[in-house]
């Protein structure tokens, strides 16, 4: 993705004793990379989610542990390591992905080989990400035309919730991705962009990258989905996912369910893109997931630019009222029209799963 | 309601000439009252939402069309301010509903007598209101009790969406009358608080009211709602109502309808509290409600309190993304379980409507 004219990836390595980040909290009011040195600084930036998005995160929880391999590359440190860094957040199952993957590479290599094999490993993911959100456009894309030929000529209208863009990846995206690559094809495109409260990825983050790339779209309130799905203008829905389950299950940004509720009953298609990272085949229901529950500062407060330029937080509720904020919500399987994925589409089915993805 | 032990209606009369709000714009951040002398002051209070709540506007608006018959009692003027003050806001029935009682109270009577006639008749449609607030809460607190005795000795959590309280309405409210009922009768009750963007209603209105009230509650981003109730933690919603057709369908503020697919889903028990002021029986289909489009800013500002106590418009989006926001949305009478009234509970459908108010 190109900001002000220069590519950026949402995770670089920086020689082989740092790597960079997009701070994401700092957007859409002001565009700041960091550098992180050391597993720690990773960790705080996922649990800060100055770094967030289910594969992004697998990514940078990668170069996390690799950099620490620099340090000590015992194996009680790499244990160490890999299950700190699994903490930081609870719900995506990427994080975990890629932490084991890590791990079960250096684990039975000769110590003084750890750094390096786990910095090119780390990079290996990074650009395997890339490799599979471009895959994940390419066959969202297909979807895309078929349902847009089914109205020459007009808008084509998705909405998408939260931000499953290049910022969520480490480039493309995954619900974006197909975007980017229809509006490049010349569909005439026009996304409803959930605004996500509490963080308002959307607002911040997805009206971000769809202004930068110049696809046409319009910022809504989490509640008026359900309105212009009755209203007929909404032809599709496309989100991304922190983790499906065998059965087809899919955890997302809170909120998620209750817009697949309203595109079932407007008979909306509802789908959902994910590299096969996202795919937790150890559990079958989505009851099993674990639900992040956040800070409730993210509810009662609200950050944003003053008319000076400056960035203030502001107290938003009645004071001394609590808030909760669970992180996601669980759509079941049966909400789903379908999954998009870097292997093609299939059903929100075990058997859909198991057809692009056998069992090895 | 009492504020700082001082006994509020959310309307009251000064002298004969002019009448008193509280500024809800002001909320929660600050009480402060105002004091409007003529009909165009009471509609730019209706229309800037310093006054609002469909049975509220009701009131408001009959008390704007009095003082306007102290100055010019002619058939032409109330036909002018008649129409002026409907226009402000066109989703809620009961203004429309108000203002044609005082049209009809006043219109074959002598000029010289409209004023007095029509103070009086702005009062009685506020008492009328206190009245009906207290019917329904007395209505709903025997659904609360039926409901809560089947979990004896538990909490009781009710999800609520915007603000049907006393500040909606005149005095008690209609989705939150039965609920300070219940509180005073001793159930052991939780409200879940939806904070009900874009303008905060539920965060800053009825948490305030609940809070005020000793009432238990916590706040929620309108995302979060469903997952509560997919994990057996709201046991029923209530809401108010903006227009319920003859068919009963409901219009109320956008994102209402998100919550009755939700309760569906998971078998909640789904009640909308109204005055029979707010059914239009001149329409079956909730299609034919119009929706009001209220100014993207709301969406793309939010108003709140800087740490120096000082409150502050703050820009939350990202630069240049433009924003829709349509104010309510419809809730087919399939998704809505029944009417809490002043007359009793009621299917939502036309019978169930009749059998409560039969054709006069």
């Amino acid at each position: 993705m190109k900001i002000r004219g220069q590519h950026y990836r949402s995770v670089w390595p920086i020689g082989e004793d740092a790597f960079g980040i997009i701070d994401q909290t700092k957007l859409p009011h002001e565009f700041a990379t960091l550098t992180l040195r050391t597993a720690d600084e990773a960790a705080h930036a996922i649990k800060s989610m100055q770094t967030r998005g289910a594969p992004l995160i697998g990514a940078v929880g990668a170069y996390g542990l690799a950099l620490e391999m620099r340090r000590d590359p015992s194996d009680d440190n790499l244990t160490r390591v890999h299950d700190m860094l699994a903490e930081t957040r609870p719900t995506a199952i990427n994080l975990r992905w890629a932490l084991k993957r890590m791990a079960d590479a250096l684990r039975n290599r000769p110590r003084e080989a750890r750094a390096a094999l786990a910095w090119a490993e780390a990079a290996a993911i990074a650009d395997e990400d890339v490799a599979m959100s471009e895959a994940i456009g390419r066959n969202g894309l297909k979807i895309i035309q078929e349902l847009a030929a089914k109205k020459p000529g007009q808008t084509f209208n998705i909405l998408t919730h939260c931000n499953a863009g290049w910022l969520a990846t480490v480039d493309y995206g995954t619900a974006l991705a197909p975007i980017y690559l229809a509006h490049d094809a010349g569909i005439p495109l026009h996304v409803w962009v959930d605004e996500t409260r509490p963080r308002n990825q959307g607002a911040s983050l997805t009206a971000f990258e769809l202004g930068s790339h110049g696809v046409s779209h319009t910022i809504l309130a989490d509640n008026a989905g359900g309105h212009y799905m009755q209203a007929g203008q909404v032809d599709m829905v496309i989100v991304g996912t922190d983790r499906v389950t065998a059965h087809g299950d899919v955890a997302n940004k809170i909120g998620t369910y209750l817009k697949a509720l309203a595109a079932k009953d407007n008979n909306v298609p509802f789908y959902v893109a994910l590299p096969s990272s996202t795919i937790d085949w150890s559990i079958d229901s989505g009851r099993d997931i674990p639900i992040e529950e956040r800070s409730e500062d993210e509810v009662l407060k609200m950050a944003g630019r003053l008319p000076d330029g400056s960035v203030a937080v502001v107290d938003i509720a009645a004071p001394g009222s609590p808030a909760a904020n669970p992180g996601f919500d669980v759509t079941p399987a049966r909400l789903v029209t379908g999954f998009i994925t870097e292997r093609g589409t299939c059903a929100a089915t075990p058997e859909g799963l198991r057809s692009l993805f056998p069992k090895t």
